[in-house]
């Protein structure tokens, strides 16, 4: 075989089989073929796609490039979640004690943020002592004991997924759904859970700017883990503004420790129960969505769902004392109100720059190496559909520092406010697989 | 400037400026971009093309990336001719000399053959003592002395296209109209010629396989001279079958010796008188074509024409008695005759096959490192439109040995033998910028 033969295939569009699809893989992995062959082959794929069985074929190579999470001697349902990324984004924070008081299983790895999107490890490491390094047995253990870990992205897994995701970055191949799909699903499959719930952001500050390229994407990522058995569902949810109110590693703690308390704002409350609801069907905890979701609404009324999370923590080193009274975080010692500089209806609040002000206060990292200030945010005090007159407070930032004027700068380009009523778009769009 | 992002304006389809194309071949050449950048950016031009402008911008990039050829001590118009790989094609050794008899100067610059299509220095290499290793003032000096000469592909002209070209090769974007117009264009700018004339050959057997696809290179080819101010003619020709009836070193040589003498294949001859006629009237020569192909015929009947190719071989170093008399050439100890298998007309005699039976033989390179046969070959006795019984012969190959079965099956698999009567295509079909 030989790498060129391959690239004019499917640059002439042709279709690769599992044979070629895995040859490719391995010498790509191994040093054999050469970056500048890979990545006119990911250019190849940009302008003429994958088919289903393609996707899977790749995916499927990519999981078997590494090493792969064996958790069967975890038994029952295990289920796993992903974000495309988004602002303010702390759903697996609430989901997963909610599930797991619910009954059913979560094992679920998580990243690290970069760029405008914070990661679930960053958001979980403001808590005292909690850390996610776990060997594999521990994490089993753990998830065999409570019904929930979460452990970082470490070790050899899916190494041909990060070599060529490094590679697309810089060869302008990024934006190729079956390659976003194929890299995404490798690592949840290399991950090990038997149930994956994958939530497509979609909006201006999204990686999806439309819901016709959220929903290819996201039926795509569900013929995957479905072509190789894993149960897949996913979602198309909104992003015209951060969910909830926080963002902000230890803010978005706070409100999630608040949503599981039954006090959460509505949005985030939501997504939780939706998204929950058909995953414990899925998993086969609940005959049906309204069963499910009263199932989760019980665990959060019960406190049940809030001790999970207080478990989870403890077990995972975590100080429990901050979950109890929040006011133990990490706080900024400076609260400044963000105003509107005139009247109208908000009409979105553009996750990009809200991202990028919170990282200019340290709350994410533009390089890999930056290291994090758990304390500052961003806490909206208006969502979108309000009436504000100027003068209003828009949000509050949470600094170190009172000088501050690029962080305003960037709030006061995501507050998009216009005299008409504003369309609200739907907190969930569609869901797929279910 | 970041590469990446010139990668995606050219994969979203627009337009790079000069400033941006200039940027990208001078940092490709002195290994600031990486391969696989380019890699990438050369798939994107494959699927998204470039305007006029580009390709201009290209070839002007990469003629500056080097070295070129300053011609300006030669007084009137130089001219120079490139084909775009044909079998049997000897027309620059006719054509050449033929010019320059009839008063135009010819500074040629000439490569070696790879693969099934044979190179002009090879060819001329079969004479005894002929270099083309000239410094630039000898080159010079015998173009205003003698009015032709040839020279080898060598020094630092057009390394851009050098570097570029390996890298298509292995990256399947060769076949891209575009990038092939710049990288022909770019090295005869460099070679320093007024006038540039182009052969695209079309045909199975050719790396255009349509008349559209080559009419589409010879217009864009074309345009790219005209955008240079060099002017630049062209023109579409037949590959349906060997041009002439000799393939391979030596035996082309003597081949274009006798069309010199006025006894040469009729395709051949035409080709020269046509090509050479236009040739004539844009250098300004004659005052319109059928004075200028009065002029060459002249020059065929007169003998000045042969003892212009005499004085040419002699002054770069070739035994001039191997073309007074040319069973002084190399010859094989064998010639085999191949007869036909059945009754029918020949419908076509496939260059590619052909190429590599004389390839096999030794007359061709399957490698840059292989040694080349000179005295190897094949001879056609019948063409495309001939009617043939079983057993009638079709060509005689030159060997040195007798047990050639591969050679012999390429030479079957390349004369296509119908009941039919078989449509002959034109020798010319289309003149492009006369």
């Amino acid at each position: 075989m030989r790498m060129v033969d391959l690239i004019e295939k499917k640059r002439d569009g042709k279709v690769l089989s599992q044979k070629e699809i895995d040859w490719v893989v391995e010498n790509y992995t191994n040093g054999t073929i050469p970056e500048y062959q890979m990545s006119a082959m990911a250019m190849a794929i940009y302008f003429k796609g994958m088919t289903a069985q393609e996707m899977a074929d790749l995916t499927m190579a990519m999981v078997n490039s590494g090493d792969s999470l064996d958790l069967s001697a975890i038994e029952g349902i295990k289920v796993d979640k992903h974000s495309t990324g988004g602002v303010g984004d702390k759903t697996t924070l609430v989901l997963t004690p909610l599930l797991a008081a619910s009954g059913v299983k979560v094992a679920k790895m998580s990243g690290r943020g970069l760029g405008h999107t914070g990661g679930t490890v960053d958001k979980l490491e403001s808590i005292a002592g909690f850390h996610t390094e776990l060997e594999p047995d521990e994490f089993i253990r753990q998830v065999r004991e409570i019904g929930i870990a979460v452990i970082g992205q470490s070790g050899n897994l899916t190494p041909a997924d990060k070599k060529l995701y490094g590679l697309r970055d810089v060869t302008a191949t990024v934006d190729s759904i079956p390659l976003i799909a194929s890299s995404i699903m490798s690592k949840k499959i290399a991950a090990g859970s038997d149930l994956i719930c994958l939530d497509v952001k979609v909006g201006s500050g999204a990686f999806m700017k439309t819901v016709e390229d959220g929903r290819l994407l996201a039926e795509n990522l569900v013929a995957i883990g479905n072509a190789v058995n894993r149960k897949t569902i996913a979602f198309l949810t909104n992003m015209q503004e951060p969910l909830g109110l926080a963002v902000g590693n230890s803010l978005e703690v706070e409100e999630a420790v608040n949503t599981l308390k039954g006090e959460g704002p509505k949005d985030l409350t939501e997504l939780c129960l939706t998204m929950g609801g058909h995953m414990l069907v899925a998993a086969g905890a609940a005959p049906n969505f309204e069963t499910a979701r009263a199932k989760l609404e019980q665990s959060l009324a019960d406190g049940s769902a809030f001790e999970k999370l207080c478990e989870f923590i403890g077990a995972q080193g975590g100080d429990v004392a901050m979950i109890r009274d929040t006011s133990l975080l990490p706080h900024a010692p400076h609260i400044i109100p963000v105003k509107s500089e005139r009247d109208g209806y908000i009409q979105e609040i553009t996750a990009l720059p809200i991202g990028h002000a919170a990282m200019l206060l340290g709350a994410g990292r533009s390089t890999k190496e930056d290291q994090l200030d758990y304390a500052v945010g961003i806490v909206l005090d208006k969502k979108v559909g309000t009436h504000v007159n100027a003068g209003d407070v828009l949000c509050y930032v949470h600094s170190q520092s009172t000088d501050i004027p690029n962080v305003i700068a960037e709030i006061h380009e995501a507050f998009v406010i216009e005299p008409q009523e504003a369309v609200v778009e739907p907190l969930i769009y569609e869901a797929i697989g279910v």
